[in-house]
């Protein structure tokens, strides 16, 4: 399956407003460098802050769910009224958990010790760590500071507030989900359960505060049914994003490479203790726990033949089938409560945000790249 | 001069209620690591997250003047008023300063690579500089969700929300100021302007926020002369902040140090780029400046020949003067914003809580340690 070519023009149509937003965020009140490092992290300048012109700058997933969550809401009041609708109310928060997503990805590449990522030094490989730590704090209060901006554009300001308490409350998850993960770090006891539990906080829980922070931009919280609704809107996304990041493990070990065609076995080279292999860990025979337990309490590279064991322990174990019923389970779960929140199937149908949204959803789960 | 008796009282008596509120807040929500490591860091635990019962945990400035500037400014409403008023309103902003001003204190011991702070680890020397990165991330949210408790003590939606574009638009200064002193440490250009404007950001911003927050607390900013009176806080604030910076970088140089009586130099012989020193580099005929600058370019210990050189060099060229000039003009722009900021020189004088910020603030530009 390919991404269809409506959710490429849905992704391509909202991706320019909400960089627009984002560019015009840090054009106010930062020094040259601040603007300039973080302008590199988004991919629009080079690191001597001359203009990209073909730059990558991500496909903002994150925004774009939550712009498409406020259209649907708002057809839901009202049928007709989402589609065409004006997306300026709703941009605050699309740039700001852009901006929250990218503060965090600036900070885990300094835990992580990542020099690169999408192909670029990331912001600490070039300008050191002091700083780059510096400028994901900036650059975290900056999204703030793009969310208010929603009062400007006709939010009151209890709205602001409740999305503001929101985007908050999902702040102190994702530092919780990255905690548990540099524990895991060097922990070889992770169960599939302990790795549920953070990745939903790491993953599940922005995309999750992305959906329903869309849809409590259009919905009063305070009128009759809007608060059940946007708890449907939220653990949509929470599901849907449990969906996306074991997608994403299962890619990591079985994607195939656009060179050879095979497996790219990467996740395995990197020992990366993503959850087919904590399954295989948790579900193995002893003899052959114990030697895949010693592989990767090694720091050496992995070899061809590692790789290939580790691979075929995976198989055995039935660690992919696994990973894929957990991903399904979560898509399934994912899209009776994205239902839910519309109204029900027929509602679901007749409102075309959410069916966009439906869509780009299947897609997040099954795709394969 | 020594610290009042009043002023002692006058910290002691809100430091309870304030870190009562951060424990509160700690311990809600988090794991059991995180909740440890921060109250740690706070002198509350041992690095074996057991109780410390005679722990230092700060004299916890900028909530006290908070505190002292809300009630303040509820004696200016209405006389008699502000003297015994409940802090209760107060409390969730004077608890956010502090976790603010302490979650940019554990980034920036990363960030400068101090392993102490004062006389005790810091958070990255004992669990490392990823783990303590994140925690200090976690800090700077539940500081958020402090700040919003203010609604659940009878504050307006509008006033919480003002509250919080003001600690965001403040850590946007910090980081800009942190940003400017990192950059400093390579520059040997740098004037006593740029030193100012770094300052401000750095130090001047939080207490600026300090005393305009506490004061917001208590005046609706849509009534009339409000937002006047608010700038006046506002002005105090930012003007004590420099003012109390410098006489620091004095201390830092100048103080006594109670074994020896004699001045200290410990900031010379860590090659600190402060007031008295950048003054004296701008300032030096250019032989002086060519032997000072080739000594603070020199990675090499400070013997302590150097150190009486520079000390010698700062006499000379009246540094210390300057600095402390520079100290009192702060001190007396900032008493008088006070003064405006309660309604003349007699209002002040009928205004118990603002007669004590004046103290305070007297003193922590006048201290002697």
């Amino acid at each position: 399956m390919t991404q269809t070519a409506e959710i490429t023009a849905t992704l391509g149509r909202y991706a320019g407003l909400i960089e627009q937003t984002i560019r015009a965020e840090l054009a106010t009140g930062l020094d040259p460098w601040m603007q300039g490092a973080l302008s590199y992290h988004f991919g629009w300048v080079d690191d001597t802050f001359q203009p990209i012109t073909n730059g990558n700058s991500g496909k903002k997933l994150r925004p774009v769910m939550a712009l498409l969550a406020y259209q649907g809401a708002l057809e839901i009041l009202q049928p007709g009224a989402g589609e065409n609708a004006d997306l300026a109310p709703a941009l605050p928060l699309a740039a700001s958990l852009e901006m929250i997503h990218n503060y965090s990805l600036i900070h885990d590449d300094i835990e992580d010790d990542d020099r690169a990522r999408h192909g670029r030094p990331t912001l600490w490989a070039l300008w050191g760590k002091p700083k780059a730590i510096n400028a994901g704090d900036c650059l975290d209060m900056l999204a703030y500071r793009a969310l208010y901006r929603g009062q400007e554009k006709g939010l009151p300001a209890e709205r602001v507030l409740e999305l503001t308490r929101l985007i908050t409350d999902t702040s102190v998850r994702l530092t919780l989900g990255q905690h548990a993960d540099m524990s895991f770090e060097d922990n070889l006891e992770v169960t599939p359960e302990m790795y549920l539990k953070m990745i939903s906080g790491k993953s599940a829980a922005l995309i999750s505060c992305s959906v329903k922070g869309g849809a409590l931009v259009a919905l009063d919280p305070a009128a009759p049914d809007n608060a059940a609704r946007l708890e449907d809107f939220a653990r949509f996304g929470e599901q849907i994003g449990l969906g996306f990041q074991i997608r994403d493990d299962i890619l990591g070990i079985w994607g195939l490479t656009a060179k050879t065609g095979k497996p790219s076995g990467s996740d395995i080279r990197r020992r990366k203790k993503s959850l087919p292999v904590l399954y295989t860990l948790t579900n193995a025979a002893p003899a052959l726990r114990e030697k895949l337990l010693h592989l990767y309490r090694s720091n050496d590279p992995v070899t061809p033949e590692q790789e290939q064991f580790v691979m075929d322990a995976l198989e055995e174990t039935g660690a992919r089938e696994f990973a894929q019923a957990q991903a399904d389970r979560f898509k399934f779960a994912a899209l009776e409560a994205l239902t839910q929140a519309a109204g029900g199937e027929k509602a679901l149908a007749n409102n075309p945000p959410l069916r966009k949204l439906h869509e780009l959803s299947t897609f997040l789960v099954e795709r394969d790249y």
